[in-house]
């Protein structure tokens, strides 16, 4: 007997089209075990930033309500992300700030992974650890380990294709959807 | 003799109109000490989202190029903001993410103080570690003490003036930008 | 039919006898719900410093191999914890850390309930955020909400009898108890 | 005219005999600009773990008097130090615990620069971070930047002499040395 399958969604915190962890989530579907799909939620790029006045007088944008049905459908989300100035994009954190104003909380107990990759040796370290904190107020179930830090990520991917190409990579990466796998069967509700 | 006269700008993380946190930085210029000038930033809340295409192929916003200028001409910067999701808001750190890409950085070197309110005890006080790691990165010089996490703000405000009435609280608020007025003094280059 | 039973341990990270955290630790299995024993571990504070030369001359001491059994053989870790200078006692990190290099990790995967009690309103929320990031590389599965932050606990105690009997904060904690209860069924391997 | 000559002092967070960090500490003085000396303080291993209630009856440690002391009548204080478990190790948060209910706080205002090496490519960034939130509490001048994350430091070091050989290595740390001069020099009150 074959083990349930499971969709994940994956939340790009990039805006940029040449953008280093795109190609990481780009490259997931490639690795992901059997039995587990992957797709890219929509941009959060049209997001508009986030102001109680306009939630109030106009309701949630459309493009953030179709990305919080989104996520509530999926088993589990991978938030792919670089690192700015030393923490969570502003565009990634906006697009988190108007999830957690929604009624019937997407994330809420939901199975998180967070993959940073960045072009320094840290690999986006000090990004993750406040993302996590971050989730405890969404109640979010973030995945402990492996962790993925891909430092020097510029050297393990071919920009034509805009996928990963480096074999250890690839390899953590499909490791790392199995853990994924493997925890998401255990903590859902 | 007197002290050397000095000019803060105060940076507000809120875009609604009725933000508490607006209200303390309309606040500031009010119980500024003798010598103190204290002038609001423009808005944040005009600013896209960063994207790296965006800066390459438009430059940058005009209004990210303004505040830079009015940073750069500043003395010292007070960062005003609420803490959203355990950390900074999406908005501020977008404009943070913008200002620490422009030549000529304007955060490096100077003196900033963080102050934070919120409807709850905790007052924002997550938010503020965050932002003092982000700043290390601009090499901001972020006073320590003392610390101003307002705590059940809305009992300490009119809200039709839009403004601070709690006298405890404009003592403090008088009391920490004379602390910084002279740690901006110490520090400054 | 019943839930099944469980078994939690309290962790102290507080060594002296008049502990605010104390009291909370000694308060909470007269507030557990049924079916749920609360034992205390045995002090950390007879631990050496962690230094790993002792322990590739002398082994792990006595007392850690003690902790550590009994946290392998409960179902679950309540910490409960005073906040030093902004973060995790000294102490209560040196019990950690020595934990951390015993091969069979015990805190690996092991539900973990954090608490803080301090003198101010705060209530030790720098600490726990501090803790958690300590707790992943550790890989336990620290429960998200509700938090304890107890501000202002020395209003809420007996001091004579040691324990807490302000009746907002037993209620608090005995559903902060069933929630644990609950997390720490679903999360179990 | 030469710049005033300025003494700092070294706090190793490591206690073994054979650590990396130690050997990045006694590395230090031999790449010093002129006009520095840099001496290490006493190990922090003697120390008893943090008890109010020995503070109480017995006083402050006499070695814990003795590096405040030396802290002090320094210029600055260098921090060097492994991470363990991604945060700061027990036995030098509880030095610094100890450190922190003196009277005349020695820490207060005093330039503090420091220094991580770890065996992986993040290099103790993670302790970086938690540290300087320590150090906000403690009112102490942590310097920005450059910052000093030495990953895979075991290819950097001569284990028989002790000390670092790598001549990249080198050059950073004698630039980061003139640059935490200049900083004190800056800062100082």
């Amino acid at each position: 007997m074959s083990a349930q399958p499971l969709k994940f969604v994956t939340l790009l915190g990039s805006l940029r089209k040449a953008s280093y962890n795109g190609m990481v989530a780009r490259t997931l579907p490639k690795v992901a075990p059997e039995g587990i799909s992957i797709e890219a939620l929509p941009s959060i790029g049209t997001l508009p930033l986030y102001d109680a006045d306009i939630q109030q007088e106009e309701g949630f944008p459309a493009d953030i309500e179709a990305i919080a049905e989104q996520i509530r459908q999926a088993d589990g989300v991978i938030i792919v992300t670089p690192e700015y100035n030393y923490s969570v994009p502003g565009g990634l954190k906006n697009a988190i700030d108007w999830i957690s104003r929604l009624p019937n909380q997407p994330l809420a107990g939901k199975p998180v992974l967070i993959q940073t990759s960045s072009m320094g040796p840290v690999g986006g370290a000090r990004c993750q650890y406040h993302l996590r904190q971050i989730l405890v107020f969404l109640d979010a179930m973030v995945m402990n380990k492996p962790e993925f830090m891909g430092g020097v990520i510029q050297n393990k991917v071919d920009e034509q294709i805009g996928e990963v190409i480096d074999q250890g990579t690839l390899d953590f990466l499909r490791g790392q959807l199995t853990a994924f796998a493997d925890y998401t069967r255990r903590v859902s509700k």
